[in-house]
């Protein structure tokens, strides 16, 4: 009898549920890692259940809740959501719980949660971020939650793998986003129909984590479950940086003979950068063919757009120049921990004398919350990974998508610009 | 027949209506050499005004006008309301139009708009912060504000002037925050009874522009109309800086033997930093007398106490510290060019290290506009103005009032604390 061959998804969530192998289609029962949950999606809508049930979470070392939406507090909902959060984190006893501190995709990694080999249930829907780190993470609702906080299980239909080759090296000012962006236009926003996506090739070998992070993240846009990236030495020396222990799990990869459903390679060096006109990331294009659209509102924010490098990003293009008369530059630092990694590099000091006014990290304007959310019929480049109708704030406003280098150069012109133009003159 | 001596509120009254001199209870009518409006209370209301009358602004370059109070927008509302103030702002021909760049009353004297001698009229019950310059400036509503962008001109019933005294140095660790709070219990919420408020004496001219502007900006919490400074080579040299003129009125002053209401003399070196209790500026007493009591938010903002110098005081506190598990310390520079000046000197650097959470410029909570609102019965020490029931948030909640220093010492803390105890430690 020949021995299975397995994808790096396929690996994890064997493990996950006991077993030797699992087949794409099977339903399997898995024992989870880690539980992250946040303000919106967790106390309180969790909590009736729990307290209809009579139970608390079943381990409050494996429950990391972080409140990101609802901060800071802006009206009396808010404030009551953010308080009820803190209550429960504090009555269930968790230890790891961050208010206010970030974006939960950013600061779960960052505080040295996830390691590779781990299988993990987010109550977020950009929760396929954690992949990013070799974790099988992947996002349910409030009502799977419950059960997983309970049980400390869920269920799993096994996915089929859709592997996403990158080749070459970037050219300067095209990043992970634009390659995001190229394969939403390229696979469609239901390219990913709800299996594993991995990325793997050198492109990715050559990325940073924040960058392999926005690949993970947008996974999502892709409609995937899970975007997988193999652990290596760069995930290992992230993890010790945040204070983690990598594990046992470092350098484990899909076997390369593992059958998946389609493997598609791209060339990174040839990548333009990239810009998704309204109202759909799919509706994606290299920067060249984009409309020079007149902006009222550039956005650095979120999850996938304002990292630490996302912010380095922008301020290469922006030091000792201004953002345009007649438009506004917003910059949400992703987290506390990246806003003072910003505040001592330099990099505020850079995105502020140019005119960035800086915004609170958190969710934010990306998913509509507070902050920087557009008037009706105003036009707006940004960072983050969505920009479907109405989701910034007004229905009839506009939102194109765009790497931190393109939203920062179209800050500088007031219009959809290429960043290309602003690297090249700023080499010496 | 006897020259009359004027007190410095009679000298530029009497100047604006065209008079040599005026008295105590003559209702004149005056030139507006400059009128501020904000996004709340300016275009909004008085669009509709100006309308029906089928008129524009007596003078558009006598105009200035300042997006603070919704900002950044966080609803449809405020989004709505700041278009409307850019679309107006723009069919007004004005010029001097600062959309989301800071709080009114910092933005005006720091883009070099306030000089010696100007009678001056905002749309904002703070407006007496322009006295720090020499200016007359007061603040009026929407109806009385619609008169003055129609007409240049308003009425104003000539105060009398209140003397208040200060000598001597401050000591380490203790501000012009704590000068008003002292006032405010000594004098009461209604001590300055819509007259004229007159700082003066050595302590005064030793304080920078900004801590100034924390002394006049308060006069409106002792009820006083304006709170006046008479400029000096200080005030010039910072008006030099914002790119203003200083203009030929530097160095005037009311005549020694002006009659006035009544005057108080205080000193400098004996006062103990200041904690005002809920909900009053006047529940005003020595730290050392406050109860310790335990915080779940502190909060650096506001035009009174986000200025740069503010900042820096909290950031010597702050800086090699941590903010205490258990509470949240949010920091809103007042004004954008703060920011970039806080980021490039080092500031944000310490404070976000601390642990504070950055909030963009503006109006805030402090007025209950947005981010850092409180949930019911949470308790906060500020560094704002007031501390009124219900201002910040949620009615059971409890403000505290005290200076930048006495904020960041209590955020170290969780609990109300003496700034001087961080002082002394800190000093080598």
């Amino acid at each position: 009898m020949t021995v299975q061959t397995l994808t790096l998804a396929e690996k994890i969530i064997a493990r996950a549920s006991g077993r030797e192998a699992v087949r794409p289609g099977e339903i399997v029962t898995c024992a989870v890692d880690l539980a992250m949950i946040h303000d919106s999606g967790g106390p309180r809508r969790v909590k009736p259940v729990l307290e209809r049930l009579g139970v608390g979470v079943w381990d409050s070392k494996r429950v990391v809740v972080v409140s990101d939406h609802y901060v800071p507090a802006f009206d009396a909902e808010s404030a009551a959501i953010l308080k009820l959060t803190r209550d429960w984190a504090r009555d269930q006893g968790i230890e790891n719980f961050y208010d206010q501190q970030g974006i939960c995709h950013v600061v779960l990694p960052e505080r040295g949660h996830l390691r590779p080999g781990m299988f993990v249930v987010g109550g977020d829907s950009h929760s396929p971020t954690g992949g990013a780190f070799g974790s099988y993470m992947f996002g349910v609702g409030a009502t799977d939650m419950a059960g997983v906080l309970v049980t400390g299980e869920t269920w799993i239909r096994v996915p089929e793998t859709i592997r996403l080759r990158w080749d070459g090296a970037l050219p300067d000012g095209v990043s992970a986003k634009d390659m995001m962006l190229k394969l939403c236009a390229t696979l469609g926003m239901d390219g990913g129909d709800y299996q594993a996506v991995e990325y793997s090739g050198t492109t990715i070998a050559g990325l940073s984590m924040t960058e392999r992070m926005t690949l993970s993240n947008m996974a999502a846009e892709l409609g995937a479950q899970a975007g997988l990236i193999a652990g290596d030495e760069t995930t290992a020396e992230y993890i010790r940086q945040a204070g983690g222990d990598p594990g046992a799990f470092v350098g484990e990869q899909g076997d390369e003979d593992a059958p998946c459903r389609v493997e598609h390679r791209f060339d990174a060096f040839a990548l333009d950068p990239q810009v998704a006109a309204p109202h759909s990331p799919a509706n994606s294009g290299s920067v060249l063919d984009a409309e020079k659209a007149k902006l009222d509102q550039c956005y650095i924010g979120a999850c996938t757009g304002a990292k630490l490098n996302d912010l380095q990003m922008a301020a290469r293009v922006l030091k000792g120049r201004k953002v345009a008369s007649g438009t506004r530059l917003f910059v949400a630092p992703a987290s506390t921990r990246i806003t003072a990694q910003a505040a001592a590099d330099g990099t505020l000091a850079a995105l502020t004398e140019a005119g960035a006014i800086l915004l609170p990290s958190g969710c934010g304007a990306c998913a509509g919350y507070g902050a920087g959310v557009l008037a009706e019929a105003e036009v707006c480049i940004s960072s983050t990974a969505r920009n479907f109708k109405g989701r910034m704030g007004a229905k009839s406003s506009q939102v194109y998508l765009g790497s931190p280098f393109t939203v920062a150069a179209s800050a500088v012109m007031g219009h959809i610009a290429d960043p290309r133009d602003f690297l090249a003159e700023g080499a010496a």
